[in-house]
């Protein structure tokens, strides 16, 4: 029952000696969520232990080359190793375009590639499974970008093992109550739920935003999240060329996790014009304290627990 | 007057955690080739600090991903670093079709791309300036595929410092002398040229034979080189998997070294189904002593030494 995000890579446009452009891995359950694909992100899976065979679902934010260009290497490689399942890939229309004309020159992979892209003006729920939902996030940018929020599903009450004994509940008897209805006995007496079940598993979430120019209406759309990435290229001197390039600066990230309220911030995309980014942590934390500056092979894991107020 | 190779990307078609699919940086005179551009070589180049502004020629052996990959990144990190100076690329004629579809695409660099392709059965010298040059060899692989033979020029005699003074040799008297001329005292007196010069440095080689089937005839266009890169991506023990994707064993790629009578071999392009390379060198060595593998991050230095004969 993980939730856990590896950062893949954290450089913006320009990779550094120890930072890859982005890519971010999202664990949920078991299932692989790949999001964004820079250049050798092949190469960081194998890093840092994770089998490329196990992505079904690829997100990608936009057709900027550091966000895109993994992709060729890693769908070659799954090729390669025998994948016979079909890839998902979600983002802009452009990317459908860009793999056909790459497929068409390179030759034809041995797995089908399906394509999803946001409609306009309607991102909402874009993907969804048993257990998580995706939304997109329409963002600020130079071409069509989205951000991506993943959020588990409402889950079900658990019940104490020792009530199942007690009452003698049946499959149909636990359906119900991990529903939160309450258990009528054989005898007629109710047995309510509160007394049956512990609270459910929160719903874990994980806001991806990257890459967009200062918008504070994102914070409506990633409200409460637990893990908020916000990517924070400049510094806050640097606004101006923030705004020019459409980027944001730490402090405008955090920004969107103050008004947010989430709970944790995660920065990253680092203009490679920094040697170190302790500086952007910093001014990042100054609006919002629970910041956090990634780096390549990082990974933050959010814990199951019980929600208090279910 | 360096003459310095270094590994980039070491690993065959599949990556691993410790190899980078294939690139070679070979220095001449503080001038960068860059030999084929798998995934990633941006950030490897970053990783052993070589400047990628510094690379204005690119050799590619062929259009498979693990050799090419690479491209789209360093070029487009090239225009975003200022670029204005041309790069030229060197290789099958479908380079410069693949090149021109991707900027379609993506949008045009700040710099031209010039192209040039050996012309089929006249390989021969593919490139020259004043101090180098490089024949395309062509290989046997699945797809049309060259090597490449990098040469030091011949170079001119070293005029002994004490003798200039000693008979005011002035400057066309210098460059007769460096050719190798006699010089004639204003006396009519015959100062031989071994009296006058050191023998010349000599003419050091770089040979890189990747992807290719056995074959024999490579032998002749790479003889006495010093150093000869050759694929050896199966183990003798998988000959018949090598023959069939038209690749190269640790023993085929000392057989060509041996017959060819090379001072040192490097193999590399090792298959990911050896977690060790160690038995594909013994392999080799079995057949040709001098034999290295090579990893990721290796540079190869060939000191300017005095040629004995000349």
């Amino acid at each position: 029952m993980s939730f856990e995000l590896t950062i893949l890579g954290s450089s913006s446009a320009l990779p550094t000696s120890k930072r890859f452009p982005t890519a971010h891995l999202l664990k949920v359950d078991e299932r692989f969520f790949l999001i964004d694909c820079g250049e050798g992100t092949q190469i960081q899976l194998r890093k840092f232990g994770l089998n490329p065979s196990r992505i079904h679902h690829i997100f990608i934010s936009h057709m900027h080359g550091d966000h895109v260009f993994g992709l060729f290497g890693l769908l070659s490689t799954m090729g390669m190793m025998g994948r016979k399942v079909a890839v998902n890939l979600y983002g802009p229309d452009r990317l459908k375009d860009m793999m056909k004309q790459h497929l068409a020159f390179f030759g034809a992979l041995p797995f089908e590639l399906n394509y999803r892209s946001p409609a306009p003006g309607n991102e909402g729920c874009f993907f969804e499974d048993e257990k998580l939902t995706v939304h997109a996030i329409r963002l600020k940018h130079r071409t069509e970008t989205f951000g991506y929020l993943f959020r588990e599903k409402k889950k079900l009450l658990n019940v104490r093992k020792e009530k199942i004994q007690a009452y003698s509940l049946g499959i149909a008897d636990l359906v119900r109550v991990k529903q939160g209805k309450d258990f009528i006995t054989g005898e007629g007496k109710v047995i309510p739920n509160s007394k049956l079940t512990f609270p459910a598993y929160r719903q874990r979430s994980y806001a991806y935003i990257s890459d967009t120019a200062f918008d504070p209406k994102l914070a409506e759309q990633v409200r409460g999240v637990d893990l908020l990435f916000h990517e924070a290229t400049f510094s806050a001197k640097d606004e101006k060329l923030a705004s020019e390039t459409m980027h944001s600066t730490a402090s405008q990230a955090a920004t969107i996790a103050k008004k947010a309220e989430v709970h944790k911030l995660l920065i990253g995309h680092f203009s490679s014009r920094y040697r170190d980014h302790s500086h952007l942590v910093e001014e990042a934390r100054r609006v919002f304290d629970n910041t956090v500056g990634v780096n390549d092979g990082d990974v933050y894991s959010l814990p199951l627990e019980r929600s208090s107020t279910e």
